[in-house]
């Protein structure tokens, strides 16, 4: 399957934004807003791209393109005030039966795209959620097909700027264009009556405007959010800072970036307990935060890797493994002691063990399997946070015992938990 | 697609191990030869079973089936003296083409199945690596059809038992039939001049006698052995011990039976560990070599699971940490020791983490993916033989310090050869 991308606009809105760079070319949750088309859409299954510019955009889109990996022809619209109509018409001998078309300046989540590309004719959005509904173009359908299309319309539905077409398009497109000398996609889809399909609820955004950048930055950064496996103080408190960090951190971090810097804070953490249990307890919840940072940019911005997760996973065991270690050596523990902190830092690698190696045994995630597995305390960030609170209290002996018992006894549910969904899996 | 097995022979052959127990319901490894075919090939594809069998067998093989979960057919042969060939022609009108036609009296593993499956008619082996080549029946073949077949003959290869057939062998079987007023399968296959197709070198084995189904045993015993990830110790040792234990053990004990024997050497051996650090040593070593005996029979007896997996791996830690931390007491070390323990404690946990956690990541084998991971010194069984000759020299302080460099450092290299690996990819 083909795929046409509409960039020949001109984008005069971006104003200061856009520099000299074509819309296409925008960061958006850091990445370019052509990147996200080509990354996604070719992971749908789009094996060749058609790239209608303008001559403005050319050299610095194909500069951007050469080395992508992707496969693209660019397409030349030396007349793009004719309309985006013009532009889709230009395409006419690339492409065959079903192709998809796309604007350039808009922005899909995953999820869109994946159903969008199942659809036929317009697709459609019931909802607009995401964009804002004065500004968006309306289509009032009926019996499957576009009746009227434009911004001043009574709409049913908002026009999301994604098509599935066949080659009849251009026949249209060629009408139009012999009328009026120009076209836009709104005259042609009209004009054919095309037939609409409904994918309503997900995230697509046009961005024509700074803010609209800032806005579709921030909305992809909160859909970027895997809140499964989150604690409940990840979910009530982190979350809430993490996410308001990354999306300022997302055009200027790489997720790598992030890991580092949550586990360098976390190291710090472990160095400052061995003076200040109470100022290194604060520091490790600070860490916990900015350790939900380096996913959420790593999503947001479509980088998010088996290997950033594994190691995220091994810098987080290292940093409460130092924490644990220093926090207790100030305690000046008798031998017997010291079996409680060896205990608690079993079990607190333990709890991430026996769920990780649930997902290696199984290939699923334990707490999409096992829902009760959410409710079950003992996440880090929940940990994090009782040990931020027992380090200000000064109760330290008492957080080793506590941890000793809770995560070893976490472990034990878990494994009960397992059990008993196995049962349940035989009869 | 159908499989008909042909299970209607006296096996007179089988004297005090078959007692009354049909020639199919004999067990090998653990399982019976009719619960292994329907186990493999419905896991193969194959929806439904029509089984031959005798009026001596019938009600044993019934009562077997009932609540297996197989969707099968009995078809009773009364007059099983007329051969496996009117064995085969009874099931005429329950089979479509293709179906299989396999002997009730072999045994096969799995990936002599896959293969055969997709071949069409007689599939023959070149090698006969695990039969008896005296006993076997030969085939000759040209231009990929048998020419001969039988016991004495000058064969270019042997008749594994399992056809891929069309309906078309009923009318050789009726001609077989009404010349001589009985059938066996190799007169069929002769007047057809059947197709060949060739899947050598893996395991297939006919169960006549007594000491075939010891054979068949130690085979699929020895076949279950999953070396990726053994550590030298395992490969030059502990296999050797264990695998002469599954042997025997095989048709005796669950996987989960073994698996709980071996985490309670293991526990004994932590409580040794506070009395005498050497006997403990031994102990350890022994609960190691068990180790191995709940996999072995497991994947012989084909009753391996995520869950045994899963929960193999947790007791492994438990029992890690166990001995390690009762070690740790009889040093009555100082604080500053304690640390190195906890080091050591940590890193061996981390060991484990750090490629499960991979598979987690990845869905892959670390071993199968980074083939250096395989030399890489640190493996649970190398750990726990240096362990226990440390313990015996009674030398525990320095392997504490040993074990808490080594482990952590295996650590690190594993992340360095993993971000090798995701470099070279980049490239």
């Amino acid at each position: 399957m083909k795929a046409v991308i509409l960039a020949a606009g001109h984008g005069t809105r971006l104003g200061p934004l856009r520099r000299d760079v074509p819309k296409v070319l925008i960061r958006v949750a850091g990445r370019e807003l052509l990147w996200r088309h080509l990354r996604l859409l070719s992971e749908l299954g789009v094996e060749e791209f058609i790239i209608v510019v303008n001559a403005e955009g050319r050299g610095p889109i194909e500069e951007f393109l050469r080395g992508s990996g992707f496969k693209y022809r660019l397409v030349l619209n030396e007349a793009p005030e004719k309309g985006n109509g013009y532009s889709l018409y230009l395409a006419r001998d690339h492409v065959e039966a079903p192709f998809l078309v796309v604007m350039g300046d808009h922005v899909y989540e995953e999820e869109f795209l994946r159903e969008a590309i199942k659809g036929k004719g317009l697709i459609i959005d019931r909802t607009g959620r995401f964009v804002d509904k004065e500004e968006a173009t309306k289509v009032k359908d009926e019996g499957g097909r576009v009746e009227e299309i434009g911004k001043g319309i009574e709409g049913t539905a908002f026009d999301t700027g994604f098509f599935v077409l066949d080659t009849e398009i251009f026949h249209h497109a060629q009408e139009v264009l012999e009328e009026k000398g120009r076209a836009e996609m709104s005259e042609i889809v009209r004009r054919a009556r095309l037939e609409v399909t409904e994918v309503s609820g997900l995230l697509w955004m046009d961005v024509d405007t700074p803010e609209d950048a800032r806005r579709a930055t921030r909305v992809l950064v909160r859909r970027a959010v895997k809140e499964v496996g989150d604690g409940a103080v990840s979910r009530l408190f982190n979350r809430r800072v993490s996410l308001w960090i990354s999306e300022r951190a997302v055009n200027r971090l790489t997720p790598n970036q992030a890991s580092i810097l949550s586990s360098a804070v976390g190291l710090l953490a472990a160095f400052v307990a061995l003076v200040s249990p109470a100022a290194a307890g604060l520091i490790y919840q600070l860490s916990s935060i900015l350790d939900g940072v380096d996913g959420e940019i790593a999503r947001a911005s479509l980088r998010n890797s088996s290997f950033g997760g594994w190691m995220d996973s091994l810098l987080d065991r290292g940093v409460d493994f130092l924490f644990l270690l220093a926090l207790g050596y100030t305690l000046e523990a008798n031998p017997a002691f010291w079996g409680i902190i060896a205990a608690a830092i079993f079990g607190t690698i333990m709890v991430s063990y026996s769920t990780e190696r649930y997902k290696a045994a199984y290939l699923l995630d334990i707490y999409q399997e096992i829902p009760a597995m959410r409710y079950l305390v003992g996440k880090r960030d929940e940990r994090i946070f009782v040990t931020m609170c027992f380090c200000l209290g000064s109760k330290i002996a008492e957080l080793f015992l506590l941890l000793a018992f809770w995560t070893n006894l976490r472990v034990l549910i878990t494994v009960l938990l397992v059990w008993k969904k196995e049962k349940g899996k035989g009869s």
